[in-house]
């Protein structure tokens, strides 16, 4: 009987639900409701409490998702359609109040089962802080200790900083798996440094562990996009893996203030959008993530949040190019 | 087999359902979801299109609920626990794009069909903007055409401008009811007018129509919960049924920037607490709207939206106190 | 021809004029246009470079008339007409750019020509900083420099810093006329003192020179309308002339951030209405000011400029009872 | 008498006008004050309630004459006077609250008046959101009923939704016409799209239609200003009549805050400045429209309203070379 | 010789720093270089990652310093001169980046040594989330094992959230130290809770531990200063020592947008300052410490920290009363 | 005995001093505490009330400061050591709070001096508005009598209104050296231009007194590093001794908020750093100055002030590479 006056001639309720795919959040699907193997695995680390400054970067995984609906799912430039990509969102992994060392392995374990389940996918981490990268990537080794990874870094900063004084603070998550040995200095390429946002004595430990270091200033004399791919190109001989890890912080501050760390002289959005582009058409990048975003400082409209959910579909274009 | 690692020990995902009603998103459920007779029924219409000046209250429906989870069923001060009414919530009247007066008949109709449907019920309507008022009122007195309708109306504003002038804006719903014979000025209390924001001429339309008008000021002197139980007493007695209007912009600019109309001198939120639950208490109310609310303006702490929500829960509260 | 459609009937241009007085902006006649002797006098002095700290004060007059349009002329709780008033506004004292002594001067000599010329009429003067008012009182002390001046001040702040020290800023205009010569201390009562806002050393300097200090909690004690009634009895005996100023900073600042010398612990708005209207009533008082109101510090909505208008406002209801 | 001390010397009051025309608001004329033929002719069309989302560019037609004092009426990088345009403003079409329709009409009607009264000028439309492109371009349909009209599109979006869905709303315009046979596909060229802000569908449609689209990245490679140019000599090949519609949401969000529809990845505003310059020197251009920019959602810099000024500047900065 | 022309007597160099002690950073006096026994100890505890959600607590300490030159040292309303208590800076605690129970027991161990060196002084604590306040306590219970401790808690919430479940988060500190045995259910004292912001579980949870709650409406029926010092009274006979903690969320989100946690309802200013001027006047109030005030979500012109360190004050002016 | 505990192996108290020179804090040494030469010597002059309209560029100084902390002394593109460097900062020059012109001969006067006493440092002014450079300047003239003094201007104005109109005001600067036979027109050079925004009639004068304007545009055409390159060195044929003044409104209004007068269509901010650096290269430039940068209008992320310290290392990166 209910349903009678409710769909009534005379007015209607509104009904969000659609039945096709024409916008992001109509696409992706719960991975446990997914049917076909998932292209993508979509997942999220919403922690920024070890974040060395205060940080709301734990409530972009919610942030992102609910932007979605501003978000079509046909790229009109290189006329893709993402709709032929099967991306499965496997949710947030849960985070402990207080215990940020228990939030960190939760993150690994998630990371491990997930490479582990969906060897053919490409993870997607949406974090969180930096300090995710470390979780996520000692995951990985976890599954394929054997394996050489590399890390493409898009970021203003080394984040090397020591975790024997800070824990495993934001700052620290490439020397963890120098120091722990998980990655090697020399299969980690840093894109992005400028200015003086990075203290000497980082510096000096990031040449004498030998990570490549390619300025923001040489990487567009070169072309950034050709830096990429010449970048990838060299991981790919010397590893069997390519995690690529996105500090939003790579962007000028001027474009992303809802990246606090983000800093004058960076990326604009569109040279961002190019490099994901060109690094989701490249077979050998298995994995990505987007970090240190934090929605609760962006400008009202948003537009940082909007920043993110466009690079992560230009890299799922590439991806969907490689397809 | 999906399911066995996403339950593993080693870490959970998030996972935000809860099987008690500790708080309030919890507690209510949708109307095809209810399977008794629901005590309160709450319906949105989210319009704002037809407000004079720009408004974004057509967005407050959406944020009304989303606040939900943020407030808990249990009221402190009186010990009450909300969770013994049932509150349905039947979703919100689809609004068209451009046709105004569509919307508007669509108002009209859903509640004509609720008040026929769930006549022991009381009813909520969430704005929108103050035109969903005449609206609504149409449609209960096409519900029941023999009955005298009473309005309390907690207003900054008269809301008396000529329709013949402005259409069915939101300046115009009680005009529009007095002049399309629907309900009759002497049956219509306004408790909140203060200070310089009601145009002579409107005042004389009010005068000459009989609307009781009881300033801010004498409504402090007498007590404002004291006035609003002689001013349902008296409506008791003349009209066979009593709708409240709340018009949020009765509140003082200084504590709901969320209401761009809302001016200096107005009522505190303490002050509509108080007044909201004596309201709820009252056998003869039927019928609530809370209108002009837009989270557009909102401040970034959200303090409008959480009066709304808070204001809305007093009501129940007093409801519940009847049951 | 150009008329001929330009009236259309199909269309019309907006058109704002209005004939009749029913908001602000229909009824004040700038004072070049004024056919009958003039009630009220307004005028501008634009300036805020005087201030210790950066103040947009300087831009208050013009926000100030532009916010009339949103204030109708009728007061609805005392139900008085205000257009019964002539109220002429003279504009705005030309400021230079950079001579702060060449401005002052010409406040003080457009204060001693209006009051000269229309001696009959209250003065209105919108401020710009506290500065202002030393120059104004001066203009009228040399109108009348036989007579005796009261002060009655609204303030947070004494006011009493040494010129000797800053030259003529918005912390010192008592001092200067109590140093000057022009007031007595004795014939200066401060209402709205309170907490730590005012050095102990210019507490003694206000306490040698007998100035009345009525702390805000005192006031409100004893009632603050009746204690604006007795200092306004008392200064009536005392002097032959009553100046009052309000420094807008006396009003709390959760309600006034346009007036980033506000302080928590300061008046509410309706108080400040209460006190204003009572002020208006009284025939002692002559001149007013209301200075210190930043309008680029104000909120989106504007709640501290509109506050302003309004306490204007109920001053001339006031006014409007003597007549 | 009055006049005497006015203008005594001590002090002056200020005085606003100014007899030059160095500023923009000194310069342009009232239309029923102009005594010569106008080479410009401005108007506004002050609606937004016909906007999908919540808008407040019906506001923009008045902050973008507010702020002409804040701009000079002479180009440095090309050595422009404009003084030597005539430009005429006709004020604003006057809208109706609440009937949208009966807007939109006007708005028609007032276009066609315009272009039939002053064939030889040059008209600028300010909007208002993008639905009053169709109105106007139906306006001088009707003035032109034989010619065939082109459309010179800059915009994020297609705005080719179904307005049997929406009614005439601001997603609509190009298709109004197009299924309206005022203009055919084939003769609107789309400038500025990118990302994943159009679904396929809608794609699909403006294909099928044969509108031409050039992504954004397309123009920049082959030039933006060399596009412009290649497109307008088509246009006039094909068509009798070019019409330009800007929707300010072309801009990238990260420069337009004021314009919510505004996208990562759009237009930065040198790229706009330098096209319009280009679109002013075109003979074949006689009709340009400004949309979609909002003011209450600017920074509190004014930032995008300064964009939409000078923008509309460098149009007419290129007129005056035509002349 | 750089002295020499330093010195000139045609310019000289800005020199902040004040012989007197007329404003509150001139007086407070670092620990280490105070002479005399500190009749008030003040310490800051900069943590707020144990916060449930992003909270920037953690800069209050800087900011509630930084805010101190605003502040003069002479209390107007009781004529105190605060310079007669000698007030000692400890400066802050360090916390850890990561390791939050390392903080949080170098809190303790830091308030163990205080109270043990500095037996006679009355501590102050800047939080800080709630968190800290479990962590001082201990520290208390540490140095007096045999006694009793009492706590009168201003919040609007419990705060008595399960730490198996949360870990030490500033939700469970109340709960921490009864389930810890450190201080007795009975002997707290809430004032403060209103409406809907504690669930019924946890109201449960009190009332079994036999915690006092006076909702803030009963709290006014018997003035709050009536009621502050009933309980005082009260724990005084019932226990050896006792300990205020003022969660600045009591106060209403209108005057406290730098507290996320303030609801509507809350108290306003005046009523906090007039309590903790009660408070500091008794005796047996030892201890006291602020928390959850966080800058970062504060107001431009700094509102919430201004109402910190106000109440502060207050509260030193009481303690000054009893000296 | 304090210290024992203080020291305690439990906790640590926090303490912010550090013995490196990692930071730009650690690294720059207060001018009276220096004890070799100065290669820089930095002071402020922090005054804004000089300015034509409300400007809070008086506090930049400050801020400019307080931001070192979050700035490596590294700069990673040239691979620099700034530590290299000895920088002093002298302070800043006390102002007056209300003598303009007083404040101004401090500024004079403290720039004699130190030009006189450190004639091989380089000098950095740190405004306050653009009205000290004329201060400055002036300071140098007295020194070097006999020297031509040349100008490099970054700047979107000419700055040559009429001091006989305003007084010293930051938009007369340039015309007061021409005037005042300090600097001769023909020795400016002003890089920047762009737009609407400098009145026809300045134009005219620039252009009469021979001031070389090169148009952004023309610039970027050129290329902006290159303009500059030749710039200094036609200056450094024409006169002795350059001066460089960086008016922050160069910079486009998108990328810098904090400076009021700041465009759209100007610098972006790479753009500003890789002239600063070449300007920091060139060993004729012994003077520069940044001005107009007003703090209160920042964003909350303070980007403006970011870039203002960034633009200030660049430049003493170019310096460092002169050494």
């Amino acid at each position: 009987m209910n349903g009678h006056w409710l769909h009534s001639p005379e007015w209607k309720w509104t009904n969000n639900s659609t039945v096709d795919k024409q916008f992001v959040h109509q696409w992706v699907v719960p991975l446990e409701e997914m049917s076909s193997y998932p292209d993508v695995v979509l997942y999220g680390a919403p922690i920024s409490r070890s974040s060395i400054s205060v940080s709301g970067a734990s409530q972009y995984p919610d942030e992102f998702r609910r932007m979605w609906k501003k978000f079509a799912t046909y790229q009109i430039e290189k006329n893709i359609d993402l709709t032929k990509l099967n991306v499965a969102d496997a949710g947030d992994v849960q985070m402990h109040t207080t215990d940020i060392l228990l939030s960190h392995e939760r993150i690994e374990a998630a990371t491990f089962h997930l490479v582990k389940k969906y060897a053919r996918s490409v993870t997607s981490l949406i974090g969180g802080d930096h300090s995710v990268t470390a979780c996520a990537i000692r995951g990985i080794k976890k599954q394929y200790p054997e394996e050489k990874i590399g890390i493409l870094q898009l970021d203003t900063h080394l984040d090397v900083r020591d975790p024997s004084e800070l824990g495993p603070a934001n700052g620290t998550p490439i020397r963890q798996l120098i120091d722990g040995n998980v990655v090697e200095g020399r299969h980690i390429i840093n894109i992005g440094l400028h200015g003086f946002f990075n203290a000497k004595s980082l510096v000096d430990y990031a040449r004498e562990k030998e990570i490549k270091l390619v300025p923001l200033n040489e990487a567009r004399n070169q072309g950034l996009v050709h830096t990429i791919k010449r970048s990838l190109e060299y991981l790919a001989q010397e590893v069997d893996r390519i995690y690529v890890t996105v500090d939003m912080d790579v962007l000028d501050i001027s474009v992303a203030p809802g990246v606090p760390a983000s800093t004058p002289g960076g990326m604009n959005s569109q040279e961002l959008f190019d490099i994901l582009f060109e690094i989701g058409t490249r077979q050998e990048v298995n994995h990505i993530d987007f970090v240190c975003l934090d929605p609760t400082k962006d400008s009202i409209v948003a537009e940082t949040v909007k920043i993110g959910v466009y690079a992560w579909l230009q890299y799922l274009s590439g991806v969907a190019v490689r397809k």
